[in-house]
């Protein structure tokens, strides 16, 4: 399932945490929290145990978890939900193509209780709206929707906050020290992680402010920085990215080098979270209820927090 | 969120429970196990919790549960997966209308790799293919997906096991013996539970087998046995049906009274269940990541067992 070029990515990303270790541990990141690199070891297939199919991660699939309450992390999808598109405005894409995005989800009635005593609608959507994943294949080569085992769709997560700058600049990042900062409280980001950022944003899907639009007519919102990113690539285990704004890029990084760099390392991440408010920074587990439609390079999904 | 027809529903089956309890649990279904009706009282909102929004079930939302294995219990969608129709065969509706069904699902791709480095699909199906819920509304006026608490989407998994019968005759119902059976080894049916048939079906899902049409080109596959439902909603507290086949009703209830009685009781429930063998009879949770689409009469989702 996996393409020579993913497998070759794999390998250079476990050799260079094995050099981090052979150095005991040495530079900052690793001497600061995250998963020491001393504990890659862990994350090798364990061979008295059947690692899930297609797993990038390797190490047993969910340590023992328990909960008592399930929080609802998704807005629901209709055709009036804030999209990094416009319906029927003109989009050109980096290959110069352009095209016209057609509404956000449209429900088609088909069957009609009225008529046929059954309800029954058409869905047709863009991948990508709503809460959503981005699987590696919405911005590689790399694995699609249904390529992901489901031990994976399943989490520790963390909740990083940075609700007090972004409430001062809609364009205000995730960065390096907001990870130290929470390392320092909350202790090493745990193995096999999604790292959430909650900027506060949900609040604001149904009002203008959720897009910010620019003198320009760009959207703003808090994003990751890419330094940020590449730490969670570097130095921990962290299996995907989360944010409750419709994109982990904004105008800070306009290649959308957080999308190229993270998708592109095999891992994925879900867009326009909700309701991060009402779990606790540490402690919860996600569960991305992602459709496994075949091909897929995303699209909306339920996803829960089990706390 | 419920309309008045169904508030009145739900008062009638709770005093019907009332009812029933204060005859001191007469009864052959309550003298045998399932939700002994005298422990109705539980279900009452517990004015000390915050009872989920539009719960039915006004119990406390989740008991301690715990897991260390996540298991799969979807099919991946694809165009060629079976489905209740025949694309591009036309079919008639019970109200003498009729439709030319479309593919089982369309994975169209916008952006493409190759020329625009991303990927981008536009998805199209028919609500009601692959792993997917009936919510209330496919057969009643009662709720659609978005209207269901997350915290009625995480439940006790109940897998009654038919595979034998089924082998035998491929329109075999799970009947009232094979739940009182079940109770008899291992205990009440749980409160708030989903009661999945486990025929075997699940693995024929690439054959021709899975339809097993009959003669006059009808699919016939096992099912639930109206008089089932009828105990499972009049004795238990039971949220959710599930099957490994693509429907609760066969040629036994050509009038889908299953889906009448069962939907139109504001309950919901899940088809093409998968791998059902590979979670115990008891003791699991189910897991129903359904996209909350507004309006939605249901839809494919991602649905896992969590054990």
């Amino acid at each position: 399932m996996c393409s020579p070029a993913i497998i070759e990515q794999v390998k250079k990303r476990i050799s260079r945490r094995n050099a981090l270790a052979a150095l005991g541990g040495a530079g900052v990141a690793v001497s600061t929290g995250c998963l020491p690199a001393t504990s890659v070891k862990n994350t090798a297939p364990d061979k008295k145990s059947v690692p899930p199919k297609n797993s990038r991660w390797g190490s047993k699939p969910v340590e023992q978890v328990s909960f008592s309450r399930v929080v609802d992390l998704s807005h629901t999808l209709h055709p009036d939900f804030p999209a990094w598109f416009v319906a029927g405005k003109k989009m050109t894409t980096r290959g110069k193509r352009t095209f016209v995005p057609p509404a956000v989800v449209e429900v088609k009635p088909v069957f009609e209780w009225e008529h046929d005593k059954v309800n029954l609608n058409q869905i047709t959507y863009w991948e990508h709206v709503g809460t959503h994943m981005d699987a590696p294949a919405h911005f590689s080569e790399g694995s699609t929707v249904d390529e992901i085992p489901v031990e994976d769709l399943v989490l520790p997560l963390v909740v990083i906050d940075v609700k007090e700058r972004a409430a001062k600049d809609p364009l205000a990042l995730l960065n390096i020290e907001d990870i130290r900062s929470w390392e320092d409280e909350h202790g090493p980001i745990p193995e096999r992680a999604c790292v959430a950022m909650n900027s506060g944003w949900a609040k604001y899907v149904e009002k203008p402010k959720f897009k910010s639009l620019d003198t320009k007519g760009k959207h703003r919102q808090p994003a990751f920085h890419i330094d940020a990113v590449e730490y969670l690539m570097e130095e921990c285990e962290v299996v995907a990215l989360g944010v409750d704004t419709f994109s982990f890029d904004n105008q800070h990084s306009p290649g959308s080098d957080v999308h190229y760099r993270w998708l592109g390392d095999e891992r994925w991440g879900i867009e326009n979270l909700n309701n991060l408010d009402d779990i606790p920074t540490k402690g919860a587990t996600i569960v991305v209820g992602q459709p496994s439609i075949k091909g897929g390079s995303g699209g909306p999904n339920r996803t829960m927090a089990l706390v």
